[in-house]
């Protein structure tokens, strides 16, 4: 195996841990057991279990679905927005909401704990906000959004409202905050 | 020192520990340190941390200046749900966003780890809601909120966004989610 898939296979292996349990729960051991690598490898690649976070913290940045959903240019942009919340909602109602977000479960687990993982969640917000924005001010552009709000405050509003109906759904195990989100999102605020 | 002093010193202790640190980076030692208890005493109080994080929950759901925020008789409905964000989201800044909140951290953290204490949170969830729901009820009733969304629907969604709101506050170090969200809350939905 080369050096490179090594490192890919535990960046795979850590996401697939964080997104189930507490950074503070997890060991580079279970993360090492998951990507069948020896843990002594880990740190050939990451300087700490820490590093390991803000990579994947950036890695979701760069998520290419989110993106190609958020751009398809045969798609209007109000009905975009729409696919790309509901097939996020999807991914968790189909792990029984046994997976977080990174996003918000790194946001309420380390903003206080680690610099360089804060750091990386900024650039995060920052990079999804931008997604959004661009689309909300498109539909603001072609009429289909009458609100004059800015779109980054909209697109920042929606997020956050979102990452907060995510907490709630994991609790309840249900995706009625979701659907409360999407109904005030679509019928309240993007019209 | 009494069983019941103990008790709550324990109580308090973790409170302050788990506003600032994750479940999982919190050991019984650092709690007791923090209470001046010898540790052993945890468990006489308590079965597990597993079982203090429940309590800590249920006594969030009994804050008993949030209920006198929300139900005082002299403030117009709208000005105490203002009141009410306004208070929490201060203690959250004064602390310079290093406090989080018991129901979000826990929610992020601990829904897919403990049973006991996600059940815990969907009794927070459930009476904080309600207490908002009430609040809003009666500005719909007295004309001040035109908007005919269930009131429980509302609160639900306004506990929620606000809940993301902190998230993005505590990595960006700023007042501004808040902002945004008393916004949209009052400027949009709460009309």
């Amino acid at each position: 195996m080369s050096r490179s898939d090594t490192r890919e296979q535990i960046i795979a292996a850590g996401m697939k841990c964080l997104v189930e349990k507490s950074f503070n729960a997890v060991g580079v051991q279970d993360i090492t057991d998951t990507a069948g690598v020896p843990k002594g490898s880990f740190y050939n690649h990451f300087e700490s279990k820490e590093a390991l976070g803000a990579e994947i913290v950036a890695r979701y940045g760069d998520n290419e679905t989110r993106r190609e959903i958020l751009t398809d240019p045969n798609v209007p942009p109000l009905q975009r927005l729409r696919r790309h919340f509901e097939r996020i909602s999807a991914r968790f109602e189909d792990s029984h909401f046994t997976r977080g977000c990174i996003l918000g479960n790194f946001s309420a687990e380390l903003a206080n704990q680690s610099a360089l993982i804060r750091e990386s969640l900024q650039r995060l917000y920052a990079l999804w906000t931008k997604d959004l924005a661009a689309v909300i001010a498109e539909a603001q552009e072609n009429g289909a959004v009458a609100n004059k709000t800015k779109a980054s405050d909209i697109a920042a509003l929606l997020l956050d409202g979102y990452e907060g109906a995510l907490l709630r759904a994991r609790v309840e195990r249900s995706r009625k905050p979701f659907d409360r989100f999407m109904k005030f999102a679509f019928g309240q605020i993007l019209v």
